[in-house]
């Protein structure tokens, strides 16, 4: 696996096959910011995607939803600025327009095209704008690292910085690349929280493989990720795979499929932790395991609950190891446990062991909690080998002063 | 019923039969901070009571709800300052203590006394101050206003006001009383949220009338109550009913039990919505009123879902009427449904209609949030009968900033 970290030196690179760009076209109120971006295969490749479980949803996830898992898609478009969510009929019809000019673009059929939106909700999209920026952007698809980047800054809402990540990946034949670009739960004003990526590999999947890779990463990566538990209206995952132009599709060894599964999984846990680390006024990254549960369903509500919790939340805003909150977060979810089934450590310290309280240093701790580059939270638990690991952010006075202020 | 506001030219008084008294015992780092508080009845009563149902819960709980429901009550004590949770074995022999050293000065049963603590978890309780204390409060014991105020505020953590309320109930006999005190969920440094409450009443209800009643009450009341949806380890509501000192118990016509139950009602309403209005930081009450809907659990969830959503509360507090939060709650609960179902109004200004927005005057619906004693959101869903009311409060920095301060 290559370095995920990328800066002016390391550029993020593209996969073979694989083009973006990213332009302002007048979206958003500052008409030089990014607004819009394209990431195009050069001949149709197999795409999955994931989409928000909420049952109030964009007219882009309903579009996109009918195209996947596809055999013969072409491109993904992504406004910023406008959600297009609770837009009725209009909505569909605009989200299925940038489709259809995109295709006009490329020569290809309207249904190739994936469709992504995140901004404001329950306004119409300013569409003759869009309409008459998809050509330019279209234009400008390239694969060089500036182009990738430029795509990446435009999917950006209140992000303060692009979010990407590139595994290599060494097959049996030759190698191949992951890449993938996120935008985050960034939340102001009327906007919606909003998780979008698109994940791109030269690797020969199916449609079919493409769909199981893609979904095992976003329950390791997106699916584990939590700043305030509110599943937004437009979240959206998606993989292209550059199977059909080499002709490989299907016929890829088991281990390499596995290697590609990792990558994948590996681009989409390091945007998901980017995405929580830029989180609006997080000031911890925080990251909870929860091992020995009887079921994993059992782990993930427990490490939820904890990642949800406003107490919790605020205590490590406050570098304060208030263990109390945790175990009480444990007994709130529901599951089978008394207090002498919990042991719990922060940052490697043991606090509180089997039901009873532990003595250790709170000032070193606390220091800790400040100075690491993470927050790590351990729960063990006596029943069973089922674990998981969640990450989120701590909640600051910067959170509640960004989400309250007045915008009508 | 009575008027249940309580001020000094409009006292708060006890039900017939009924003492209270709060001292400043020593529990609390202040010295001459109240933090220990009995409630008795002249003579046996019936009790009921409801507790928290979070796996992980306090001594206090453990002990008193094998007491209840039960026939012949005397007494309940409280402590603030020390929840006596996550404290073991010797958390259990404390509690049972206070209740033995109440009961001796009283001259019962130990079984008779109920125990309730509030305040930091994982200490063990100073217990030679409580039982030096207990002596002295159970003697200062009066059934004047004086005394059910100093006994409501002795039960205060970090709320900043005791909380009473007293409704009156004719009955075909003559009339009775329904009195209560809570203190609310307030949470700063380690300590947990704890709401505790006890309400006493004269009419003679059984021990199972005062447990179905209690519990009537508690469902409308405290369980449709919401600071951050953290429930505690200590939350505790008892009712004493002072039937056998009458010996009527058992006696009440079909329409008195049921002005009882509602008079009960009454009061915990008054004290939990005392409660969010006092929640650390709060600057709105908020109002949730969700109908329509197939079940009473399906409108439960959906409320509970706006009262606990972080992007709903901040937009509150920044006075903004930001539907697209509330319309993104109702669709990520789970429950069946579509845009087009959901109908919305914030302060009786129609919002959102089937689905579609309407246009209003933001900048007037924003002032009318900012001025009007409370926030309230309507709800309308087309698919049954079944609502439900609840309340919350709004996410400030001022909460963010209390439960963040490093308190180790």
């Amino acid at each position: 696996m290559s370095d995920s970290l990328h800066d002016d030196s390391n550029p993020a690179l593209l996969p073979a096959g694989f083009r973006a760009a990213g332009v302002a076209c007048g979206i958003k109120n500052d008409p030089d910011t990014l607004d819009l971006a394209v990431f195009a295969a050069d001949g149709p490749v197999t795409a999955a995607g994931v989409f928000t479980r909420n049952r109030v949803c964009g007219a882009p996830v309903k579009v996109s939803r009918e195209r996947v898992p596809g055999e013969a898609v072409r491109a993904v478009i992504v406004n910023s600025g406008n959600a297009n969510a609770c837009t009725g009929s209009r909505g569909i019809a605009d989200a299925k327009l940038m489709t259809a000019v995109v295709a006009e673009q490329l020569g290809c059929d309207p249904e190739a095209v994936l469709v992504c939106s995140t901004g404001v909700i329950g306004h119409y999209l300013p569409i003759e704008t869009i309409v008459s920026g998809i050509p330019r952007v279209v234009e400008e698809l390239d694969d060089s690292p500036e182009a990738f980047h430029t795509a990446a800054r435009a999917m950006m809402t209140t992000d303060t910085v692009a979010k990407q990540s590139v595994h290599a990946v060494q097959l049996s034949d030759g190698s191949c690349r992951v890449s993938g670009a996120a935008k985050g739960a960034a939340m102001i004003g009327p906007n919606m929280a909003t998780m979008l990526a698109v994940v791109m590999t030269d690797a020969p999947l199916t449609a079919s493989q493409a769909d199981s890779v893609l979904r095992q990463a976003v329950d390791a990566s997106f699916n584990s990720i939590s700043v305030e538990g509110h599943t937004s209206t437009s979240d959206s995952v998606l993989l292209l795979a550059g199977g059909d132009s080499r002709g490989r599709a299907g016929n890829l060894e088991q281990a390499d499929l596995q290697a590609v599964a990792t990558a994948v999984t590996r681009v989409c846990q390091d945007l998901a932790r980017a995405i929580v680390a830029d989180a609006e006024g997080a000031d911890h990254l925080v990251q909870i395991d929860v091992g020995g549960l009887r079921t994993r369903a059992e782990a993930e509500l427990i490490a939820r609950t904890i990642a949800d919790d406003a107490l919790v939340k605020t205590a490590i805003t406050g570098n304060d190891p208030n263990w109390g909150r945790i175990v009480s977060c444990c007994g709130r979810t529901g599951v089978e446990l008394v207090e002498n089934d919990i042991t719990l450590s922060i940052n490697g310290t043991r606090i509180f062991e089997k039901g009873v309280p532990v003595e250790y240093d709170e000032a070193l701790l606390s220091t800790s909690m400040r100075d690491a580059p993470q927050v790590e939270i351990e729960l063990i638990f006596p029943f069973g080998e089922e674990s998981t690991r969640f990450w989120t952010c701590d909640l600051t006075t910067e959170y509640v002063r960004l989400n309250s202020e007045y915008t009508t």
